[in-house]
């Protein structure tokens, strides 16, 4: 069996048993019933998947995964594809937002080149993982083979297990990748399903015109590719990214692990999505973080049923919502850990 | 001239000049412009209030005072009145939603009796500013005196100044006071103005038959107190409370001193909408940290022109939502200060 296969057999739901006595604390704490809103599901849901009426924050790391994408050369990006490998030597150097954000909330950031094109050389604390540099053009044909892809995925599952033993308990996902929104559409569309006119956006800010042609990539994408979206590691495999495969990854090894998996925003989500539609047991290990600006991550997260934590109007992935979420978390189970008891405050109930 | 009068002559505006500047700064930051949305936002608004294209964000600190309301004796609260010096013993021991949450963000707590109906003798850091022991029934008369009133609203002048001297930067407000949801609708309504029912709601959590009893309540404050709302300081003494007068008190003198004021919730709200009716220049220094479940708090904010950084279905008031979103601007203000820009980091600009 495959570790791809081994992981998501592994994965199994989250403790619902605990539930009842996880309400019973928060609702002996010294507020009305209910009165923290999202920071007491929060707290409830951390208990539920690290399997705890008693949960502790360990380490916190934001796992950014870096790769490039042929279709890029579609022009379907404001950047230019030297900006991703540039990225990488800027979140290393600590200068990224998602570097700046980590550090803000105490979270560490493990940047992982899964497939850039470029041999980043003399960048300290990479983890070298190149599965190959780069995928395919996804409006041409294949963005790799279902090898690469099941490789790709395995460094997430592989990182997540090394994290899980460093003392980490609440992951973070992110990426990096010029053009990568445009894989990330094509793939929702093809998993929800949905039109590609409802999930593709601006990514990192297009103008209308390049916005329709964007469009009619995905629309290719989803044609050349037709015979190859049957179940979801191909569609991965077919208009995907190996970053996006990285993320499906460590969503899988972090739900086998029984830790709390952050998702960040759009390009996150549809590597969520994947390893949703991988196992049933998943969904429950995850906090969406935020609601991107990026077109079509309303939609996303609606028919993933999720409830993202925070709406700040960000769009720019790397891990910079997880970051933020992480530590409204973090509040969540702070509270249900160090708040005092009407008993024991001696506090009055309701009249 | 009243120390009142003094302070709200001393209100400059915030410092719209800068706003290029800090914008072109952030325009410059590696990552596509605007793609951290209310973060620079955020950022921005922090440079205006404090008046500088280097912001600092020094010590962190939430005021919460406490307050004790005649009106409790109407039935409108869920919980017994001897939960107000419960409730403040329980913050200065450091177990209550605020204390933990400001621990959380790294914020200090400054609990204040401005006028709880206990004496509260052996509660250590407690700041003694009592102006009366509890209001007055806002439903039999006014809540207290002109001259009470901006005592009140000096205690908290004085607490923004000296917070200002201590090297506070970013400064919240909190409250804790049983039946405080009540006068802070009438006083909204007054102030507004709105109808009581539109701005009337559970506060701790009471059940439907109690809630058109309040709003009984809220009306025959209005009906009874009628002639005393023509300006917001008399509206404030007629069917205010003294929390609600220190946290106007707090807002004034922090946007005197230049610091960014961090508005809780509903109660807070009313608070700060007696400020903005009493300079117009407040607002640009205020920051919402988020919307209430408290119905109501929408429509407050919305009618302030208020966009809530938050939405996490919180009505626990004490500061807990100021301290989350203090978290939240320091990361706008770490973002403008630590990221790397396009040219010192090696980051190609848009193709």
């Amino acid at each position: 069996m495959s570790r791809l296969d081994a992981t998501r057999e592994s994965i199994a739901p989250v403790d619902r048993s605990l539930e009842a006595a996880v309400r019973r604390r928060l609702d002996n704490l010294t507020k009305p019933p209910g009165s923290l809103g999202r920071l007491e599901d929060l707290a409830a849901q951390y208990c539920l998947a690290t399997g705890t009426t008693s949960p502790a924050v360990g380490r916190k790391r934001i796992v950014t995964f870096a790769a490039d994408h042929g279709v890029a050369a579609e022009g379907v990006s404001a950047y230019p594809p030297e900006v991703t490998p540039q990225m990488v030597r800027n979140m290393v150097a600590g200068g990224a937002a998602v570097s700046v954000l980590a550090r803000h909330v105490w979270a560490e950031v493990q940047v992982v080149d899964i497939g850039v094109n470029d041999l980043l050389e003399g960048a300290p604390g990479l983890v070298a993982a190149k599965v190959r540099s780069g995928t395919g053009n996804i409006a041409e044909g294949p963005a790799m083979t279902l090898e690469e892809a099941t490789r790709a995925i395995e460094v997430g599952i592989g990182l997540a297990q090394a994290a899980h033993e460093d003392g980490v308990t609440l992951i973070g996902t992110g990426e990096m990748g010029i053009a990568n929104t445009t894989p990330s559409a094509a793939l929702s569309a093809a998993l929800l399903p949905c039109e590609p006119e409802e999930i593709t956006g601006r990514g990192t800010g297009i103008d209308d015109e390049r916005l329709a042609h964007k469009v009619s990539v995905v629309k290719r994408a989803l044609q050349v590719n037709a015979e190859r979206l049957g179940d979801p590691l191909q569609a991965l495999a077919a208009v995907g990214g190996l970053e996006i495969a990285g993320i499906c990854g460590l969503v899988l090894g972090g739900a086998a692990c029984r830790m709390a998996v952050v998702v960040d925003g759009f390009i996150s989500s549809a590597g969520a999505l994947v390893a949703c539609r991988m196992s049933e047991h998943v969904s429950g290990y995850l906090f969406f973080s935020h609601c991107s600006a990026e077109a079509g991550h309303a939609l996303m997260l609606e028919r993933m049923g999720a409830q993202p934590i925070l709406d700040l109007g960000m769009r720019l992935g790397e891990g910079t919502g997880a970051a933020l979420a992480m530590s409204v978390i973090e509040a969540g189970v702070k509270v249900y850990n160090e708040m005092a008891s009407f008993e024991s405050a001696g506090v009055s109930g309701k009249a």
